[in-house]
């Protein structure tokens, strides 16, 4: 049985309950039950914070108790080298992954730190950007 | 039943024979024979060309006999507006793929102009990231 | 008599069927109608391709037999410096016409390669600024 | 009867005596000559001044009593966002002419901050470029 | 009694005629007599001009009759070195005002040359900025 | 009665014990009760952290108890996209201070990437940008 | 006998009153009088405005009648494109002078858009910045 | 005996008719026998397109058949990333050549994109870069 | 005695089990006994921590109670404007090192933030960056 | 008596040899000549070198024996850091002088890296640059 | 008979001992054997400094006594623009030639500031890149 | 025994002389004599030279005469890439030094283009600055 870490990062808490037009109506506990139903043979773990830090160290603890991570880093995607430097250090594989199209928003959001250290990108599908993401890692 | 268009763009048709450390060793063929068989009940067809212009047409009839476009646009990502116009210019909801991670290669592998007029956008998961990107289709 | 070849350029074959809200709903048929409709006293051809080399020839063959080029150049305006050496290499007199105004869009409309080597840029009357550039040629 | 009010901006007034392999020789008076020859069914009114702030204070009182304007704003056309402002607040259509091609000239002429709030752009026909210009405000 | 003048820079006449879904519909005259009923105990001078060096003038004059200015230089605050130097070569203290949000606008307004040599900066409260910088010039 | 929430970002704990020179020598604790001495009519909820987390997380709960931020986010002001997102995640009105005037200072101090999402801004005023900054709240 | 006019642009009149530890604390008048003793032999004219236009026009009038123009702009020099034209404009060799060295003071001071289409350039003399700009113009 | 394939690119088929003060007087066919003369040891294959699609099948179909390649794209040299990675892909040495010196041209021709994936670059020499380039091949 | 506080910054505490061909092998551990048996006249005290506002923290508590510091900022080094300030805050002596040398490595780790208020830099020596940062404090 | 070192740089020796439509006819020997017979009063030393060594061991040479030094460094202008801090180093005055108008040249040209620890900068009065310079040593 | 002038610049001196990977095995002396054995109807001088000063002065001596210079500027090539300089300021032409491509090297080595002044260019070929720029100055 | 040259770049031989501020009044000789009371057990070589060529030639013969080389550029730090690779072609391993901290003057004193090539970087101790770069080459 493969073991999953989700890791939603900062203002995500928020989700379903502010800028439904840009992120949907979804909040942060349908996603984590959707893909609980979706994937019953995997072992989730669900973890949000808008401390840089706390991501930081739930990747560095991640890293031998983990099959793969899917992140959403929210904002720190486009500037958190530390963020970064904490994918790279541990091996377990992370996927990218986005609720809107990034590419599609402010310019400053085209740019991620974090791609170039992760397995891939998946942006822009909504919820469904984390089932995507789930089945990446299962894929291998 | 679902019609998906999987449109393989420039220097795809040397993919398995050329460069395998970057691409993997599976052929175009490979892939959507992969694809027929993981979706069977879709309704794939295929089409590759190096002719920036050929894309562009495939783009334009594809608008009313389509339900989504898989499309690897190969290095025309990252200048051919005339592709992002061609997109934005129909109906069909158009998901990027790409088999390895661009934004883990060269600097000027990091920007696609056709991004922000697809859906979204799914990079580096491999022969998956087309699976991921039928998906993304089918999800809707 | 006069002799002047239009030359529509990439994804302007779609005129009018869509994104009306930018480029209105005349077709390139009606533009070609209106043309000749405004200017009997001209002989016109009228060329529309979605191949970049496909417009390199035509402006070359145009060469010998015409008195001057209106050229909508559609996405190619924006990174074809193939057809700007195609535009330099002839001594026909070439007038650079867009239906919207380009100025007015997404930053990366603002730059034409082709604007230096054209005798004349019109940008933002609809189907006005083909007339207006027709007009520029035989006021000479 | 149209009214139209044409705005020779700065340098201009110096049109037809100096710099005659730019600007040709015509002077300001032979364009407004011109004008009225070729378009007598529009009442004109002409004016030229080397001050930003004249140049807005006219837009400003042009607002309630012209049908359009044909604007060469001169040097002005590069950093005047002043003028800029001052076409945007006022709802009688623009449009923005130079004599000379500007595209083809020193890099710095290649920018216009008062494209994007003109209703088109005319660049590069000489003498022509005005009449081009009211006809496009004509043609609407 | 404080002697305080009120500089409204380019533009600002049409204030409350146009664009009020950015400005408001408050006049310039309504701005000034606000500001008299809410502070009738400062002498109060307000000026305004389009012209640049109307309003350098006006601001060397100021320098021995007033104990502070409120200036909105409009859009001469983005290009008008002349103006900073003016202020810088003055001792009285002049706070720089914006009716909105100038960062929340297009990229060219967010940078302001006249800012460094201000004594501070108040931005994006309608009429009330002006409030806000006589209330800073009296709260020294 | 008002509630407003004071935000002390990043280093502001030090205030009034170092760098007097820029930041005069109140502290905290003087802002905090001159606050409360000025606007006896109002609820004041202050808060300070050196924590990026810490602080979005505040901003989150802010947003069903208070009428107004006043927000001092120190440092963070220039390259926290995360706290941009919190920001515009939440509908109460946030109002951006600084001490000293951010841009005359280093460079790297000119751009806020709040800016943007805040009602406005106000910068340079010491102490009083403070005061300002809930007068502007008060004056809606 | 030679004729040479002398043109002081923007903030020039508040000399030797303001900021004297760049400047000095001569006096417009001074610097005058100083260029009419150290040169019996020139037929001076001053001309003093803070007007863009202003001094647009004084360099117009001037093509007939001097021999020799030194201009020092203030800092319309880093971005008066208008000036710029106005001396390319006009046959009479005008000399670009500075008081400071304006390439040791702030970053934007390095550019002057004026200096490419003088004859030469002077800078960071002081008041001998125009006696040294006036015996260039003699020494031809 | 070698096999050596000629790839002249884009509107290169212009060549001797047209602006020869940059290209000389030479037509491409005097350049193919040329090379026929100068190396009777080798057998050339010559092929010319404008289309960029077509230098990127010849490249691909080149691979099993040639011992190398003299590629002249033309202005696809400046952003054809298609040909790079078309280059890149095949294993057949490339060389890439130029006419004109493009260093010493428009300042946008000094960038090769191709280069990079080349074996070496000759540029300057007129039609001896070619043979040059086919004596590098040789030398090898 | 003096006392000198060690600060490791974000990710170090994975030092010596990740990325050693980059890093070492030395734990995090190991560098501390290091230093304390190199320096055992001075009175150490080490701190990690993966949050910004953390080593803030520790820095402002520092000020009082440390002849000096030595600060690995890890990836904060790039981009903490918020460290950097805490550091400028302070009169304590900071030394900034670096295990690796940063300028060998990728571009966006080339620039510091904080250099600039930091004594001085020590970069590349392994774990001898941090005993040299040590001698550097003591050699005052 | 006044003694003056005049610094020719890199390739000064071959004026008047070569590019005479720049530079003019005039040689070294002809601008030293000219120097000592209009400045009988001064005791000249004239230097010259290809070599930035020689250029910077001559500077700190003077820095005890002469009242001035007029330097033109040639090409070692726009990027020799080394000569600026060996200008910088000396507490002799230096002025910086040009017989072309470099700001009218390359745009490579326009960067003078020493300007900013000259001086003042004289520039485009041919060998009369070099007068002016002594001239401004002399004034002072 | 011929006389050509080889110049090997900076850090040539070491070829053969070093970095073998890069440049090859072959010493100066191979390179200027093969040359002579190549060409034995050439006259050759064989020139290699690592002073920027003296392959200055070299190419001053060469201009009256060569028929042309193969140069190889090593590191010289990407900022010497005194080399620069005394290229055009002789008349005997120069081709520029390297070992290594370098465009396919570090961002900085892309770019010369000799080439625009240069006959032409030879890069990547080895050893047989002089070989090519010899051959290039005989064909002439 | 251990054998270290240290190698002082460009202007340091006026070091103690001048800029004190800056430099501290130690010189030359006296850091070489500290170095020398310091290390007792070093066989040092002192060598200064303000000639780029010179410190070049002394690099490449150091490389096998030396265990290790101390170097402080001086101003060619900042754009020699002469030097760099110098040093990258001999395989001594060198340290880079600064007595001021280089990253806290002006910009372009912020890069370096040695520091990759190096095995580290100090910066910013004084004469300290040595010691520290020798005690990191006896530390390995």
């Amino acid at each position: 049985m493969k073991k999953i870490l989700i890791i939603h990062g900062v203002n995500l808490n928020l989700l379903g309950t502010r800028e439904r037009h840009i992120y949907g109506d979804k909040t942060l506990k349908d996603i984590d039950n959707h893909l609980s139903s979706v994937f019953p043979e995997v072992t989730f773990e669900f973890f949000q914070s808008n401390h840089e830090g706390a991501i930081i160290d739930k990747l560095h603890q991640a890293r031998d108790s983990f099959d793969g991570i899917v992140l959403n880093a929210g904002a720190y995607t486009h500037y958190s080298i530390a963020i970064r430097d904490a994918i790279a250090s541990i091996s377990v594989p992370v996927v990218e992954v986005h609720l809107s199209n990034i590419f599609a928003r402010e310019e400053f959001r085209h740019k991620s730190v974090i791609s170039a250290v992760c397995k891939g990108v998946i942006s822009g599908f909504g919820i469904e950007s984390y089932v995507l993401g789930v089945k990446a890692l299962l894929g291998e």
